[in-house]
């Protein structure tokens, strides 16, 4: 019984590596994996019907009714996903102009975050792994962006990318 | 009688080439050199004694009397120097760790306008000229930044650094 | 009589501005067009069958029989397209997520070099434009790249692209 | 008895936020803070008298006595420090024109990895930590990197900057 993953739950996407992605040593750059991330993440959240930056929240009423003292006044509602852990782990160098394979799966469900997990392949071989872990929060310029709990309606869509064995 | 800019009216930064600013073809990137423009412009602008983005400029009564039809109850206004015009030309390609000069200097002063002139040197030989034109704006969320007058005392405070022949 | 350029004879590519291209202003980095414009010629290179990095050029016959004194015994050829200069317009912003068509055409064919315009517009509309000037270059560890000969079926290749006018 | 550092144990340098660290959410991107780690861990090398990329080891007898078979005839040698695994937890966001304080520490001392911690701060606050794990290896163009032993001197200069509680 292992926790491997069904490779169904994943979502693929595809990335290029580009020039830009490279560096002196011949290959991309480590931070490039986090940008691939990033972009794999939001290609996901597209594919879920969800926006990346939400200025029109489905649970807007809950949000406004639960906003902190002092903030009753506020019109405008900007939701979006800022993150608050990273890492990557590195397997095998990747090189200018290799198709790359993004693998994401959702990891964990909290109340308020989410836990990715990434798997990069070449040509079938994996060359990295990665997590994110994001809070869903409402962005308040000039404020520390503020916790909210993620609407049942994402988190059951996310159930079908979640990986039957989140302790990897 | 040449153009040949006075050294002096030169305002001079150093910048050591990362590790992030080099390509698979061992060298910087050409992009690099538009972050050392931007950021030595950066460092022009703080020693001038100017804010690169400016929540409280000094003509903000002009600016306010001057706002467009429908925007008269504005209550906050940003300025800052959106760029409307860059180029670079490479002479001589530069590695990690090598530590450059970037020159800047100013071509021309316009109403909302400014030209700056730029030189990169590594070891005193000119690796790369490039040029960014920047016009003052007021930015408003949402809408085109709208270029307003540049100040007077601005415009005499970068008079010091403006080359006698600008026609480069 | 208009130079306006042919719809036809411009290779379009499509990009999407990720995140990583914008900037604290809420729109995509000056730079992130210069990058755009890379990948977009190496996209086109790729279209018409060529490596952007060649190691195994058609003309090494050739390239070999011309090389500089004292490298006669140079075995691995590699050859490739550096940039010598660069520039960009910008007429409009765009935005996280906005979905742009890049496109390129050849301005000039030199001897050694190319000279390729840019034109980004987001839903049709011009919001940028840019040139390149790139010379075929044998690439020398160490040394300075050495400007080769472009070979006719390159350069004919090229020619279904050119602009019928190319003082733009 | 807690791991809480020593501060006099880490190695610190000062970074400015730049605009090319920015994105769109109007803070610095995430990213940026991989950027920082490496340019400060080159600056640390630096500070102790080391090469980044190391072309004249001063272990090269050993290392040439213990190449791989086939390998025997390499001539050049070149020494670097690949990373194998990176992570970043983010407390608070910087923003455009802040200035940090970047500390590095070394938290494991291996045979041929080195494991760094990183704390990042805003006016004393702490903002960001991060860690980057490394391997001394021979870089092997188009092989994968070979891990090498650190020699015994580079390990004792380390030795200063080592945390007393290595398990944070």
């Amino acid at each position: 019984m292992t926790g491997e993953p069904t490779p169904s739950l994943w979502f693929r996407c595809r990335r290029i590596v580009e020039f830009r992605d490279t560096d002196a040593a011949g290959i991309a750059h480590f931070s490039a994996f986090f940008f691939w991330m990033e972009s794999a993440e939001h290609e996901f959240l597209r594919e879920l019907g969800l926006r990346v930056v939400d200025n029109n929240p489905k649970d807007a009423e809950t949000l406004l009714r639960d906003l902190p003292p002092g903030e009753e006044h506020r019109k405008g509602l900007e939701v979006s996903w800022p993150r608050v852990s990273v890492s990557a782990d590195y397997k095998a160098a990747v090189r200018f102009g290799d198709n790359l394979d993004v693998f994401i799966a959702v990891a964990k469900r909290g109340t308020c975050s989410l836990s990715y997990q990434f798997r990069f392949e070449n040509s079938g071989s994996l060359v990295a792994t990665g997590t994110v872990v994001v809070v869903r929060c409402l962005m308040r310029q000039g404020l520390k962006p503020l916790p909210v709990k993620i609407p049942e309606d994402i988190l059951e869509q996310m159930k079908s990318y979640q990986l039957p064995d989140s302790d990897a």
